[in-house]
């Protein structure tokens, strides 16, 4: 018999191979599973509401855990993150999670951010936090490409070649553009996404951003349904999990 | 016979001992004396409008540097930029300095940031951007103490005891407290500042913050010009030098 906890974990991506575990590095699920270890001495599988690739940051990423015994969750919150040290990820919320709670099945929506630095000079203390492009970007006129987007399509032009899903249809709830001084950044709403797909329309809005592209290539980009009319795959570095919403 | 640039500086306060020049480590203005030596062979002296101590970050700071040759602005940020590499420093802006001025002395006002993460869950991503504080911290309150701090005084109780300040008198122009979210912010404006005087002021308003002292406090702590009876020095990495003022 275990207890199901929900949690909200943040993490830098920079010093992650993603969240899933591998045989090439550190995860954050491998991090927190090794903690969950060290509290309770048995094993456990962490799940999460999205596999981010590495380098990717969460600000507030959804997970789960069982634990053996039923503990206060600010006990779990405190342990963990002990047991976490010195890796950059914490747990920073923990509760007990509802009746058939599950951090990747429950999950209603998910939302990304994808910060871009738009300077002449390469950042310094967001170096590993966002995207560096030098070229003038006109987030109007990504806001434009972005609105073709949004809404029930086939994606097939943004998902990476590895991608696992059955369906290349998703319905894209939001996909917005907006300048912040020497920042752009694009939010990204939907049930679910295919893998890279925020990635890659970042990517092909950058071409637009440039003027390299207009607003209507993307829709073009879009009914090819094939990878290659796309624009390239933004940076891991720019791409933050912002949150996940569950059912009441 | 020399060309005076005026530059703006982004560092990373995490990477050095402070901007200035120290037997003990590499500083900020090292890394760019450096640079203009490979640039131009030639040795040359870095000056700042602040010269902040370890771990306190620039978003932009004011600095000139004396070149031997008349280089185009932007040759000059490129070029230093580029020999300054991998460092976390950077140029952000290179012009050739007005007649007479001084990146020190002709500094008009100059503006400090600093950044509270206020929760329970040290943070990761702004691991060495912010002071952790995880008691509720009431900005309200810490706004009624700053106010006491505004104004013409003797700021002796905020003065490290190594200012080499002629006088502890100093002008605050503003000192305010807000909160975002998860973070409490503290904005400092002055023509100058005493060694550490920011940092004294913000680890005092914590005492408030936290409800220790009240905000009348600082004004008893102001009034007694004596370091001892200030709150703690607030640690570096939460401290930002954002904006000088120059003459227009």
């Amino acid at each position: 018999m275990t207890v199901r906890y929900k949690l909200t974990v943040e993490y830098d991506g920079a010093a992650f191979v993603g969240w899933q575990r591998q045989n090439n590095g550190l995860s954050v699920q491998g991090v927190l599973e090794e903690a969950v270890r060290r509290l309770t001495g048995c094993d456990c599988s962490a799940v999460a509401a999205g596999r981010t690739d590495t380098g990717v940051h969460a600000l507030a990423m959804g997970a789960h855990v069982d634990l053996i015994r039923d503990y206060d969750p600010e006990t779990v919150r405190k342990a963990l993150n002990f047991h976490m040290k010195p890796h950059p990820v914490a747990v920073i919320e923990a509760s007990l999670a509802p009746q058939g709670f599950h951090a990747r099945f429950s999950a209603l929506e998910r939302s990304y951010l994808y910060r871009i630095s738009n300077r002449p000079t390469p950042p310094v203390l967001e170096r590993h936090r966002v995207w560096w492009i030098s070229n003038p970007l006109d987030a109007e006129r990504m806001s434009l490409g972005a609105a073709h987007l949004i809404g029930h399509h086939d994606f097939s032009t943004f998902r990476a070649g590895d991608c696992q899903a059955k369906s290349p249809f998703k319905t894209l709830d939001d996909l917005s553009v907006e300048r912040q001084g020497d920042e752009v950044h694009i939010h990204a709403r939907s049930r679910s996404f295919l893998h890279r797909q925020v990635r890659n329309m970042v990517g092909t809005l950058k071409m637009v951003g440039e003027g390299k592209w207009s607003p209507q290539d993307v829709k073009t980009a879009l009914e090819a349904r094939a990878r290659a009319a796309g624009g390239p795959t933004a940076p891991p570095q720019g791409l933050y999990f912002v949150k996940v919403i569950y059912p009441a």
